[in-house]
């Protein structure tokens, strides 16, 4: 894929979405259900608790919600979807330990040394609707290598809320054309080019596991469309 | 010195003032100065900028400005300044230039070491009152290997309003005893105290120029006091 040299050098600061995108969620959650109740399905109980997350969101984004960090709502999903599982009997300590398995989610293979090249030529930050506590906590565990951690908890408003793609671009004092966001969402890549930032997506075909494969199939809009963040750091020139 | 294993171990986060504690404020604006005007006396210049920063702050908190970042309560005190040096004339991109120096202030000597060593058995963090873009390029400048940059910025009020410090506690949902600042001003380390922080006072005797030495005898109250950052990874066994 060849980049318009303009594009490589206009562009100042990549900002990443996180979940799906630098680190698999699926499969790290999957593997420590696999060690802490391996009686359980452990992608299915992936994908409940996946699938309750955009609810909670909007459910504070409306108002119904004061603002709550995903670290809150997280629980508020864990709680909800236990017994479905025949996990209602566990135990606060229990509980506490397992939500916090998305601070330790592990990194896409290809992520920290795509993220190591591209620091080199921009300034990487993370722009994802985790909290700040858990995204540095991830960070340490995995090894990620910001520049600086920004999330929802910084803007008060969760993605695809134009306050936050806006907010990284006026945190830098930049143009929104001088920030690119990376993503393996098609959704939150459109709120981003909707307020004039770059986007790249990122083909994380196996989000949701390997037996169930997403469909990584170019869509127009975006500017940049690569397999791995190695792949985007070649393309960049970083 | 010796220090209570407990306190090592109880602490989990260190959120470091940077003006003055980390860089060299002083020393590095007065090189700059040297190189873009030589017949400007770059100390006295250095330190009527910093004058301004105390009484700017306390108009944003006092409500008569609104929330303002230190990048433009920088370019206030500065404009203010310029004819007092014989500098009324400056054109805007000179200004800005001038301004941005507080982007790419040195580290002094055993900053680096010191946290890259801290930064193994503890999150270090910033705390403070400078903008988080700010204190971004000025990690990647200076080589600063924070795992996260917290700012006043991200809690909307400048030290020492009791925001800032509750507000590390809270992003990383740690008791204010488990969060520890780290200072070379008495006013800051008393501000967290207050909150229930632990405190570390840093010798920065040339922070106000080798011709100025500041008085940096011990003062009751802080948990620690050491020379330099080194000095406090090795009592805190980092």
């Amino acid at each position: 894929m060849s980049v318009p040299t303009d594009l490589a050098s206009s562009v100042r600061v990549l900002a990443f979405d996180i979940f799906g995108t630098v680190v698999d969620w699926h499969g790290s959650i999957v593997q420590e259900m696999a060690q802490l109740h391996p009686e359980v399905d452990g992608g299915a109980f992936a994908r409940a608790w996946r699938e309750g997350y955009k609810p909670a969101m909007a459910r504070v984004m409306s108002g119904e919600l004061g603002w709550t960090r995903i670290d809150d709502l997280h629980r508020m999903i864990l709680d909800d979807i236990l017994p479905r599982f025949g996990l209602a009997g566990l135990a606060e300590a229990e509980r506490a330990h397992i939500n916090h398995v998305w601070h330790r989610l592990h990194p896409w293979m290809d992520s920290v040394e795509g993220l190591t090249r591209l620091k080199r030529r921009y300034t990487i930050c993370t722009l994802s609707n985790g909290n700040i506590g858990l995204l540095t906590n991830m960070a340490k565990s995995a090894g990620l290598p910001w520049d600086c951690i920004l999330s929802a908890e910084v803007f008060r408003a969760y993605k695809p809320d134009p306050a936050t793609y806006l907010g990284v671009a006026r945190v830098f004092d930049l143009a929104p054309g001088q920030v690119m966001l990376v993503a393996a969402h098609h959704e939150d890549l459109a709120g981003a080019r909707a307020c004039g930032l770059r986007t790249a997506y990122v083909e994380r075909q196996f989000e949701f596991g390997t037996s169930d494969p997403k469909d990584v199939s170019p869509q127009p809009g975006n500017d940049l469309h690569c397999e791995s963040l190695v792949a985007l750091a070649d393309v960049l020139g970083a």
